[in-house]
């Protein structure tokens, strides 16, 4: 695929051509590489959904700000995005990663695309590159529910517990499995107002409570679908959906 | 004093006032804070240094230029510049933190800096602010050295033996004193090849070794103060000149 093909992909067409070059050559490519556009690419990425939250978002705190920006931004999101720009196909690898499948890795993908957008910044001006992130953000950012995104599952279920007037969930380790090194946690999850437990194993005591709490509060939801806590329902839903991150990529197609 | 005069020491005069005020009123004052107003700024801030360091250091690598915007935008710099501008004479705090001395706490001085640049950003955009952060950092940027600045006593000493020559030093634990919740260690730091012992002590292992690599490298530099190192002997001593962060901005007034 030409530059050309990718310039129309992100909606910006470089003055100077080679900065885009710069900004595809991974590091195992050669010495001259995309590795200070990244440390540009980053910051003014992290602006530019700043501002985007903060502008569409007038009633979230502070926390919840970066709680939600972190989401967007982290490498598995960026990486998400890069594939849908079908980025792996202009990567400048060394010969090595081409090898060993470098093009599909998320940290290369998530990397060049935060070079782009600092080879931008540089070609054009912030502006430019705030156009081009706003237009990539812009959709993830309609699909996705501030108050949930980027929330752990048993901050999830209390949330959604408590939205429902209900006492909150117990933990308990019921067993661990295992030598030393490669321990196995179960662990169990009551709700006992809704007569609810579960019990999920992981290979910490963390591990394990997480993933009791995410199959707890889908009996949850399935025992309290409606009435006066809808909204929470609602969001307690779509975050289950969020969890794997391709998703947010999905949703905003 | 004025808003005036605080715009005439920033170099910025704000279309809309409200947003310099609410950039200055901390949440002890009032709900309608700054608070989200320093989530915008923390981002334009980084943006504005690292494209200020980007392309005045231009043979920086990546992890360098990262340690060097980590060490300006910290908040002890922050605090810093947020004096230097008078900002302690017109916050807007509650009644506790007046009485208290919030006008001189670093955290608040960094928020409400953070926060007013922020404010610019909206009000005047990407543009006008960088300008006023550039204005701010151009002369500590000038003032430091980005190959020492932020790294550690035991990071410099070893960098600087390395420039001579030497062997690395050694570290030894040679006493501990004090029950478990209040231990003192006491450290030992040699460089055998210049017949160079000091001891000193710390609240833990890593902070005794930090102090006594501290003293080491100042008597190393007294040993070793010229000939074929002499870069590194004067990039350890202007490191060691900035282990206060209120001397960066000293060195730039």
């Amino acid at each position: 695929m030409s530059a050309a093909t990718l310039e129309a992909v992100l909606g910006y067409c470089f003055q100077n051509k080679s900065l885009l070059e710069l900004a595809l050559t991974h590091r195992s490519h050669s010495a001259r590489n995309n590795e200070r556009l990244e440390f540009l690419g980053d910051s003014v990425l992290g602006t530019s959904v700043s501002s985007l939250l903060f502008h569409r978002f007038a009633k979230l705190n502070e926390g919840d700000l970066s709680r939600v920006r972190a989401n967007l931004v982290k490498q598995a999101a960026l990486a998400d995005i890069a594939q849908r720009l079908g980025l792996s196909e202009h990567l400048r690898l060394g010969e090595g990663e081409l090898k060993s499948g470098g093009f599909r890795r998320p940290s290369i993908l998530a990397d060049t695309l935060e070079a782009i957008l600092g080879a931008i910044y540089l070609d054009g001006g912030f502006e430019k590159a705030q156009a081009v992130i706003h237009q990539l953000y812009e959709p993830i950012v309609k699909s996705i529910d501030p108050q949930t995104i980027g929330k752990d599952a048993k901050t999830l279920l209390q949330e959604f517990l408590q939205a429902h007037k209900l006492a909150l969930p117990t933990y308990t380790v019921v067993a661990t499995h295992g030598a030393a090194h490669s321990q196995q946690f179960e662990v169990a999850c009551d709700i006992a107002e809704l007569d609810i437990q579960v019990q999920a194993a992981g290979a910490s005591r963390r591990a394990a409570e997480q993933t009791a709490a995410r199959q707890a509060l889908e009996k949850a939801m399935a025992a309290k679908p409606a009435g006066g806590a809808r909204k929470a329902v609602k969001r307690a839903r779509k975050a289950a959906q969020l969890t794997l991150p391709v998703a947010v990529a999905q949703d905003a197609r």
